[in-house]
């Protein structure tokens, strides 16, 4: 039996399961396991589809959150899947674990916050499950979505010389941010009109992570400037703000890669455009190794980036 | 506030949810909550979704059922969907939220069982979420399917004068059959290529409840003969075999209503093109009130049924 400690984690069980990947049905499957969304072919128009759970005491506590609260970062978090893709959310369906001690009242205003992020987003709730038990809330939200004005941005597009670039403000966001978030669709589908994204990924488990992610499926390494790093007002009073900002995780940003030209098209184009920061936080730089991350320092000195942030399965 | 224990149920919860619909863009959506899936419209070709909770503790015991026999189980279940439309299971995703004292080599049992069913009905999984928590096992299917040779079967279709029929044999699943059941998907194309399928559902909650959903939404009643209802061996050795039969739910067989000489025709055609045992049990006649389940017992006198099975927000 594998050893739990040494071996066990999100990512290599998610490794393991898109190596058990059967291809006999694969030629409506574009993207399947590893990206923000799979990619699937229905007469002939491409869709996508992703799904995430939201486990009380994990990713909410109902002691610091109202159920509306709960409800549209349920949402919001696939709404932000699809943005990362720089696609159209479409469709949702819903699947519910309800604590038996919840009343219809409650029930109902959880719905009430799923329904909002639905309506502000455009994209209607059109079935899920009811379930119950006396267990603690579970909340899985399950989405559609339609290719927008470009192809699906995938983790994988990633070049050498590339530019970095991230949207908003990092760090800090279980203080409150997390709940009520505004998931960059709007802003996504500005960009891949804009210019031509290269790669793209929403930070939900911490930028280092997520970063990592675009390394990987890329086959590249990157180098960040500390200085350029959009650390959150909140994060800037934590004991160690650059660390709050590279690995609280839940930021639901945009980091995404660019041509040096095109970002500083970006750079200076996009404040007229929209009044969400945009800031260019490093490069893509060829891999050398195992590591894939590189940070320089304040003091201008490049050092190994740690990988660090919220992953589940090892916690 | 409301009261829980007057007001609170499943189905008035998806009630509820039905009325909150918002039609902003619902020209894509063909039929939303109320069915067993969805139906959308994608470039033009109509699109099925179903989303399935199963649950630790309600949905399996892990001292009864292996990890292998819980993921074939929960792809089943939504494949049991894809059946009760007459659609064709086209790509899953899943989502799980694992304990935290589960180790590598079990998930990946899970994993397996949910291979297993995938590979058996060519349904890939293209993509999911993996969390975990300190609380019991939480896994999430979400299917879709495409149109089969036919268009997908509602509930709302049921005409005063059908005949109403079964595959399989009802009762006693919780025995073993929920955990390793045959999904109808092959079963439920057959019948819908050999006659005008009218309205069919797969009984997941309990014969009673399914059929009342079905005469439900179609505005109709039912009258079915005790006689006729097909009691699996498992159910019979118990103390009421026959209310075993009608409410104990999770038997995924498929219920349906078709013309009385479409009955008739399967009736004598389908022995010949499958072993699955088919039984007519009943027909569909006008409502005359709420009550729209009547039973004709063993010895000809017709009364009420009680609609009774397992609604999960209500235990």
């Amino acid at each position: 039996m594998t050893e739990m400690t040494e071996e066990k984690s999100e990512f290599k069980l998610i490794e393991w399961i898109r190596q058990q990947r059967q291809d006999g049905d694969a030629k409506d499957v574009i993207t399947g396991i590893g990206d923000d969304m799979a990619v699937v072919l229905v007469g002939g128009r491409k869709l996508l589809i992703t799904t995430d759970v939201l486990l009380e005491g994990v990713h909410f506590d109902l002691e610091r959150a109202t159920l509306e609260q709960v409800g549209y970062k349920a949402m919001a978090c696939s709404l932000s899947d699809c943005a990362a893709m720089a696609a159209i959310p479409f469709v949702a369906v819903v699947a519910v674990a309800l604590p038996k001690t919840m009343t219809m009242d409650q029930a109902q205003r959880l719905y009430q916050g799923l329904q909002q992020a639905a309506g502000k987003y455009n994209c209607p709730i059109v079935g899920g499950d009811t379930t119950s038990w006396d267990k603690p809330l579970t909340i899985d939200v399950t989405m559609l979505a339609k290719v927008g004005a470009t192809e699906p941005i995938l983790r994988s597009g990633a070049q050498v010389g590339d530019t970095i670039l991230i949207t908003g403000e990092l760090g800090g966001s279980l203080n409150g941010k997390h709940l009520g978030f505004s998931p960059r669709v709007q802003e996504s589908r500005l960009l891949a009109q804009m210019v031509e994204l290269h790669a793209m990924i929403d930070i939900s488990d911490g930028m280092s992570i997520d970063l990592n992610h675009i390394c990987c499926e890329s086959r590249v390494a990157a180098e960040i400037d500390a200085r350029a790093i959009p650390v959150s007002q909140v994060a800037q009073s934590s004991a160690d703000p650059l660390t709050a900002a590279l690995s609280d995780g839940e930021d639901f940003e945009l980091l995404f890669c660019v041509s040096p030209s095109d970002a500083e098209k970006l750079l200076r184009e996009w404040p007229g455009r929209s009044t969400v920061r945009l800031s260019s936080v490093g490069r893509i730089i060829q891999a050398k190794g195992e590591q894939r991350l590189f940070i320089r320092q304040m003091d201008g000195t490049v050092e190994p980036l740690e990988v660090k942030g919220w992953e589940h399965f090892n916690e």
